[in-house]
């Protein structure tokens, strides 16, 4: 086919989750052709997207026939396993972010190793395979600990606060059990978390967001308020350089997110993904280019679009599952009393405690705004008001 | 099934067009089901939804099939015939908006004799089935005169504007011979053209949105400017009653879209459309809730959302066809050039002079933005800058 009448690109994301759901929204507006692979006809972007192959996000055969009509492939989640990536480039599939990229937001032991390279704050850690080294990081650091499983984790968790060797034991015996690799890390003072987002196309363009306050309950991210209020401008450079900085070094292409704890003295590097996240949902409605139109930008090495904001302030909440499963009667109050926040829906089962969702409001304030948005968040969950 | 445990609603929309695919990117959002039906697999939204039914919209037997399996049936057009939606609600399925309402959208004579009932500003018209007529008319009016195809039309026209009894009469003529009934108006001596969106619910909520200055040439709208720039405020707030009047009295649910002349005197109605319309494509950035979630939200009988605008001004500009079918190529360009123009594209093959997308850009000021607008749609037709 000519240059001069190549069609539209497909963009293949492995992951059928609201990641690609969101993703596929955007696509739509660029013209690409997006493909999903998913586990399940019911996955939430499978049951909008109309391109979709059903297949295992584990197996080699079947990554290998969905690279086969798509230009590039990219992921709404780090699970592929490395001998999988390494086959789909060896098969000469465009894998974007690239399997060497991955192994970082893989493997928490790698990703540590190579920050503290780069002289990125990252909180004191170690790899640790018995209690005896955790007990010797604490007497340092102090308890309580975090434990962390540089690869899989188990029972869905892969981070554990601990206050003593007993609770310790308990995790790294665990751990051993099912092989599972552990570091060690101090768990850092922090005066609250923050988040930046960056994107990186193939061609080196960068485009950084505004560094978002992120607030969290039990590991799980719960509001984003973007930008982060009353942020000392100089750690909000910081923060932003540093993003670049690993996203140069990493050699990420995508969109990368780097949670970070703030402290008195500045930033600290807590986690990375190489995707759109959590974080970055705000971006929708509050950023000239959502971070889901960013991502397919860059792996398409597509200029790369204004990550400028749309409004002053604007404040996501993550919608969880209740006990209730009756979503949309609830919806409809939701729409009704407040007729400017904007509801997403995953199209997910209702299960406590799943994101099934969020909803975000863009304005002024962040007080007035993180009120709306938790009040929506919280009816919608079906929690009493 | 219980009240409780109610899944999300299944909106069918009949017609694959770009509006139906930029509906079913609301609907993601929304989380409703969103169902297609296409005439064919390449139709605009038939490549992008994952829930889409072949089928032909003149079809009773097809409409009633899709029916089946969708909640409410609504449209991304005007062209199911009478007949059939009549056999659809024969046979209880939800149409919104309804055949009676619909009838005013589809007849152009029915519109004009209702509007003018209201007491709505009209252009001076009648319906006329001879050239001797359209003289009679236009010794009054003056020439030009505009004829008009009550419903119907030929060769994918039906509006000629026509300076002559000779010109006239080709076209009464041909009217004639293919049974399409004629009415003939005054040209209406604008200073420019403007439009404005309502939506309302069947529980009689209504969103009226600001009004908007369109640019047409070749009968084809070329750019929207929203607000419309200086726009007397008593002109806005009577274009904005007449939406509402004209809304209520046919008992529209959906988007009403309202044509109008802006003359030193007044606004007067030009055309009507229930459904989403081009002319409110800028909402999808410009206003907290786009035209495509309102519709649905409207027809699902939800309560309506905030139709205020997210910035001062926001320009949208449509991409037609060129001789060129390089889209992809220039596109890179027009992103790279300016970072903060929204592309759209509707996965349309291109063909001269065919609508294949929009791009639309918010800020502050109208001229500025324009050019913008200008500049990027004119770039991805392949005109010489």
């Amino acid at each position: 086919m000519s240059e001069r009448n190549r069609p539209l690109p497909s963009v293949g994301m492995v992951g059928g989750g609201q990641l690609a759901r969101m993703t596929h929204q955007a696509g739509i507006a660029l013209g690409v052709n997006f493909r999903v692979l998913a586990g399940s006809a019911t996955d939430s972007a499978a049951l909008v997207c109309a391109d979709v192959q059903l297949g295992d996000d584990k197996s080699a055969a079947d990554l290998l026939t969905f690279a086969k009509s798509c230009d590039v492939l990219t992921f709404d989640h780090e699970h592929v396993p490395d001998p999988v990536l390494r086959e789909l480039e060896a098969a000469g599939a465009t894998v974007r972010p690239s399997r060497d990229t991955l192994r970082y937001a893989q493997d928490k032991l790698r990703m540590r190793t190579r920050a503290e390279e780069l002289g990125a704050p990252c909180p004191r850690w170690r790899a640790v395979t018995t209690l005896a080294q955790v007990e010797t990081f604490a007497r340092n650091s102090g308890w309580p600990v975090v434990l962390k499983a540089a690869r899989g984790g188990y029972d869905g968790k892969g981070v554990w606060v601990v206050d003593s060797a007993e609770q310790a034991g308990v995790v790294v015996d665990r751990a051993a059990r099912e092989q599972v690799p552990l570091l060690v890390e101090e768990q850092v003072a922090f005066t609250r978390e923050l988040a930046v987002q960056v994107a990186r196309s193939p061609y080196g363009q960068l485009a950084v967001y505004p560094v978002v306050e992120t607030v969290q309950r039990d590991g799980i991210c719960h509001e984003v308020v973007a930008p982060a209020p009353g942020l000392d401008e100089e750690k909000a450079m910081r923060a932003q350089e540093l993003a670049i900085d690993l996203a140069h070094a990493l050699d990420v292409v995508g969109m990368l997110a780097v949670e970070l704890f703030e402290t008195p003295e500045g930033v600290i590097v807590n986690e990375l993904a190489m995707r759109p996240h959590n974080s970055g949902h705000w971006t929708i409605e509050g950023a000239h280019t959502s971070q889901f139109e960013q991502h397919l930008r860059a792996v398409l090495d597509l200029p790369l679009g204004s990550p400028a904001p749309t409004a002053p302030t604007t404040v996501m909440a993550n919608v969880l599952g209740g006990t209730d499963p009756d979503v949309y009667g609830r919806y409809i109050h939701v729409m009704a009393k407040d007729p400017a926040v904007k509801v997403h829906f995953y199209g997910k089962q209702v299960r406590p405690g799943r994101k099934i969702g969020h909803v975000t409001v863009t304005g002024d304030d962040p007080t007035d705004l993180l009120a709306r948005a938790r009040d929506a968040a919280a009816y919608l969950r079906g929690e009493p008001q």
